[in-house]
């Protein structure tokens, strides 16, 4: 109702739920979007995708590491990567927004600047949410949702003998979590790592390259850590997995980053480090797989065989096993990385 | 993997998706569920609603007021409240659920009962979400998705003219509300209202039954408190209201226990007291309605009127004007009722 620029005004729920619904783009299917009970999109003749995740403040994110927007479309990532995983397309999201009442009004209008443009950038559209106060620490969960314009890609797809793959490289978003953790960084190196935490890329466009070939059978998307993810695999598919370790595909800035550090093993991050956002899928050993989409590149890490469901064996350079019995984030439990 | 009950151990991300997976049952239209990157729900022919509520300990309940089973049935309940606000059926919904790790394991499987008992009295399934852990308050935020069977009753689809009506009665969860901050209350009245604002029921029978028929041409759920969602009403249709405040729909343990107390205006609380989840709908006035659907009334209250779009007159018995300029909560704002 007035001219002035609402992100300077005290925090104000129907302002900030009125300022978002006039930045938002009208988009395809949206028959009803931000401002009523509820919103309506059009009926697809494809199956339906939906998925949901959360960032809690002191748990994934510090304010003082991450501007509002990169926040904004963290959250977007997190979500659009499980598409991938899927090989789906997103279409509209609802945001829950919870904030104490003390947050900055400019770093709120940011937050849903990043998720509103992070959203755009894959062609789906904010259609509502719900925007509390709370105590507590800012948490935002988000929930996509869009159509399966193919078979979509499950965990359970995978069969023996498959071989297992992973796109980009793995560890990188780790490292840049302790680097952060150790008070940041500005070699090139460091750089590069942290903004591989902060503003991480989901694989959406290897996802529905593979669910649109047919060539993926199984996949999920590295975000509790490679070998938990690929385990996830592994049990759905009822079969085990061998994994080389020298094969795991490692950036230039981690590799360099290893060599000034006293960490002992240079694929632990890699192994068990989670938020990489790459996808790790299997396919057919006799599958025809591009090196590379785009500049993302993919490599052939190792198979699933036959043994205990979920169990994975990683193989060193001599042939020797390192076997892994648990690695990766799970919420309530601290990190376990167990050599045998 | 082991026959232990796992809500005595320990809890874990892993253990508790897994329980939650195996009590929820199949359901038409879900091809894949819990369990997966994303889940994954066959096509529909009609528009999909969407909508998500969050319940933040500390703002909207405290753990020590009510059961873990009640807080899951009342996330559902909110969610349910805004389809049965669009004459909208819901048909699954995912959670995001947030606790503290030193969160009672069993707790949070309660809380998941609670969720998944009243999705299915609705027939909706849980079919994905996510879990993770927070230094803050426990947070509840819930996506529920489903059919429009019918034309969507809008905010917007209020006409000059109109009656404006709601179900049930007003103001029992506030002064519910107010009971529990004064340390509960066992006589039957109190017992009552303490009853309305722990466990409210969502008016999707009636909801449905408007949508269905056609009667109902703007409706909104009384969540933020009845002026300010009328309000809503009344902005979105471009057109002003007028309230008999006589006529406000008063449970007899309300008027019990106002008569018991120093509260000076009897209706403060049913006008600007939030989640009854009772319905504000407006109709033509030649509109047909039953007197009551089950057990659950509807009185007409109302019209709209042409002024100020947004703008609510309230009118005294006698009538003279109660003016209300802002009444109802809004999150990051205290809650204000003024009277001029």
């Amino acid at each position: 109702m007035s001219d002035r620029d609402p992100s300077s005004e005290p925090l104000d729920e129907f302002a900030l739920i009125a300022s978002v619904k006039r930045r938002v783009q009208p988009a395809p299917g949206v028959l009803l979007g931000i401002g009523d009970d509820a919103a309506v999109l059009a009926p697809s003749e494809h199956p339906q995708i939906v998925a949901c995740d959360a960032l809690v403040e002191g748990v994934h994110f510090k304010r003082s590491w991450i501007s509002p927007e990169a926040l904004g479309r963290r959250i977007v990532t997190a979500n659009v990567s499980d598409f991938a995983a899927m090989g789906a397309t997103p279409r509209w999201a609802l945001l829950s927004f919870t904030v104490p009442s003390s947050t900055d009004t400019a770093w709120c209008y940011a937050a849903h600047e990043g998720v509103i443009g992070g959203l755009e950038e894959v062609g789906a559209a904010l259609v509502g949410g719900d925007t509390t106060s709370t105590g507590g620490p800012v948490t935002l969960s988000l929930t996509l949702g869009g159509d399966a314009l193919w078979e979509p890609l499950r965990r359970s797809g995978g069969q023996i003998g498959d071989q297992i793959w992973v796109t980009g490289t793995l560890g990188d978003s780790a490292l840049g979590l302790r680097m952060l953790k150790e008070g940041g960084g500005t070699s090139p190196e460091q750089a590069f790592v942290i903004a591989r935490h902060i503003s991480p890329e989901a694989r959406l466009d290897w996802g529905l390259w593979l669910g649109s070939e047919g060539v993926g059978r199984s996949a999920a998307d590295v975000s509790d850590g490679f070998l938990q993810d690929l385990g996830h695999i592994a049990l759905a598919s009822g079969c085990a997995a061998e994994v080389q370790l020298e094969d795991i595909p490692l950036s230039d800035a981690y590799r360099a980053l290893h060599e000034g550090s006293s960490a002992p093993n240079l694929h632990d991050l890699a192994l068990t480090g989670g938020e990489d956002f790459e996808l790790v899928f299997t396919a057919a050993p006799d599958a025809n797989l591009p090196a590379r989409r785009g500049a993302i590149p993919v490599t052939r890490v190792g198979r699933l065989v036959s043994g205990e469901s979920g169990a994975i064996r990683v193989l060193n350079a001599d042939g020797s096993e390192r076997r892994v019995l648990q690695a990766g984030w799970r919420h309530f439990r601290s990190k376990v990385a167990e050599d045998v």
